[in-house]
């Protein structure tokens, strides 16, 4: 049954729950998790990606993109846009799916939490500083260095020999983009892990939850998809 | 001397002694690592995993499961049921011996140490917020991602080249769990991780223990049985 | 278009980014990232170097030196100088260009930050303690530690299996020098990574900025370099 | 000029230079690195002992232990002792005059620093809680796995392909070690670590020291020799 729409989905749920699941551990009252900081935070999206790669390509895609903006940027790169249809739809499910699991395993824990900003912030992103120009340079720019990063990454490794640790690779530029990066608008660099979730968070019955945060949502989309067509013809034009 | 018996015994003693022994290190008075956090935490675990696997494989076998629920699960994906008598007795004996190691390695530390529920928490996992059945899902979870996980992992690399790196990613994988799935419940994720040291710490003659928390300790070994068994029926399905 | 000069200049850009970036989301006021910490600054600018390095060889240089003291050491090395005026050029340029970049990326940021040291901190170092000499042994220090570990983890990979690995190995060195060399000086150990930043920083707009520390701006020039060349002279002497 | 001998003195020198840096980078008064916790000092000490053997192997020595204890374990275990009256100079004297090393590098923190059981703990360990019998248990044990670990860790590596691995999971090993087994007596496992920087603790004018601890000392360096070779005769009996 594995086929490239199926490894899509699986990929990018696993991401979502496992990335949106340790904002839920750190930020959700009770977590043994509780307040363990940006370390914990950036690392787990970053083993997130490399074990949703993983978890992709196990079910049938080979390309693992888990993001439409890498998509869409590969497309641009390539004059290639016949992934689109088949990979983004995966996409946003995959991620819708994923944060509803991450409502099932942190169950008990959302009403012990009051503050209406967390709640949402386990799913979705919001800017530090509310200035939509700058978190839009913000979210187009890591998006662009995520594309940059992960091509320059697969076109240094030795074919056959060092492919699955590209992978790993992919998690440290990960990694680095929150670190780096990740302070100003939480880098959603991907508009399947912010629009996903924050429907999800929308729709289920959580206890506790205030807005949906609609008004910035278009942002970690755009910006994103944006960010990557950027890249995308920056790599065509240059290389 | 070595056989698969032998391999999954000392694996399953190493990955106890360094995982309990992080809890041990993070939770017990006078400890030089007294409460370094939940990334010190998560990290131990993930190497005693690592270590763990390298060990097994050095003594014997081949496969270095070291988790009942890992082999239950790969038995209902192949069919084959014959390796369980063999390896479950060594890993909940290796994880039995493990949790004597640690005692041993603290010693002067237990009587420093006046909290019941942090002595306990060095050997066993319990619960965040008690309600057994959630507390049900998030171990039955993330068992279901440690299998997914590491059937990406091995079907996604290259026979004889990147097979150590595997054990890598293995590594990386139970990081993440740890890190997003484990503010729950404290991912036992394994049925000898859990019983074997609450067996110990119910045995050994430990100033102030109390409870060995024998009303919970069903949960954390039926749960990651059903998890993998579920995902072995998964892989089996889907693939 | 690629070419050593444009990988020179692109990657030492991406280190800039990320390396700067990381202090400024763990300085900066409002910052998801604020105050977390030595070991978020240490493995970013790890990982800064790492992305740096594979960037920098996509775009067109197979040394991907980023650093000036690195050019020039192996260049003592060697007794071929002929890099020198292609890539020191770009990595300062790659350098100035980044610090830019992190100035856009934190755009809001700057007004809430009233502290000028912490702005200052930001694009360039400056010593815990000032005392010239001392501060001139350490940072000659960490770059002799730099040149001596980069020839040692090359000069100890497999060619073409594990060169990409040996890439890794460096961002685990460079990391260690952090750990355990920057509490002094902050471990400029390149000079364009010091220089650069530190004309954006005089140059750019940013509110509430003060003096640029040109005083002690040689230091972290001419220690790294007479650093490196004693390294790449060790080198040449001992091997 | 390179040979076994520099080859053990050159990564043991690397090996101190860069563990007891980061004691103190954490330790000593206005470092950077200050009270940055137990992940940076465990980190960095894994990082020095890739890095000291990457160095050690560049500079002749293949074996590359920076260790008594691994020289004499590998010794019980193979029945050729011939390597020791080399290695074990090698190794003390590239200790000691790492501590010196970062005797210089902190030069001007040494006086701000009042604490002297801090300044000690930048060269030599001591335990959280004395109890002699107990603390050669911790060491002993802690030596027993490091000796075990590295068997089993290079045993399953892949000759030619994955030896540079290998180091990184020896890397992942001593992480591990002291994540989970340093809470006690701070994991010297190593006669040449703590013997070496003790006596340049003795013989330096450095500010505000106390006593070197002599009367522990010789715990540090019997009880990883006795668990060394009890770990190399145990290898040599199993398998």
């Amino acid at each position: 049954m594995s086929s490239p729409f199926l490894g899509e989905l699986f990929g990018t749920f696993i991401l979502i729950l496992l990335g949106d699941g340790v904002v839920a551990g750190v930020l959700l009252e009770k977590s043994k998790a509780k307040d363990s900081g940006w370390i914990v935070i950036t690392s787990a999206w970053a083993f997130a990606v490399i074990l949703g790669v993983f978890v992709s390509k196990a079910f049938g895609s080979a390309d693992a993109h888990l993001n439409p903006a890498v998509t869409l940027a590969f497309a641009v790169q390539s004059g290639d846009y016949s992934k689109i249809p088949i990979y983004l739809p995966a996409q946003f499910l995959g991620a819708f799916l994923g944060a509803i699991a991450v409502y099932l395993h942190y169950l008990p824990h959302w009403k012990e939490t009051k503050d209406q900003g967390k709640i949402l912030a386990v799913f979705s992103t919001d800017p530090a500083i509310s200035h939509p120009p700058s978190n839009f340079i913000s979210e187009l720019l890591g998006t662009f260095v995520l594309i940059v990063g992960i091509h320059s990454i697969f076109s240094t490794q030795i074919p056959d020999v060092t492919t699955p640790i590209g992978v790993f690779f992919v998690g440290i530029l990960v990694w680095v983009i929150g670190l780096s990066m990740g302070g100003t608008t939480g880098y959603a660099i991907n508009p399947a892990r912010d629009l996903g979730p924050r429907l999800a968070h929308y729709l289920l019955p959580i206890p506790n939850k205030g807005s949906s945060g609609w008004k910035y949502s278009w942002l970690p989309i755009l910006a994103p998809f944006v960010g990557g067509s950027a890249a995308g013809l920056f790599l065509k034009l240059i290389l």
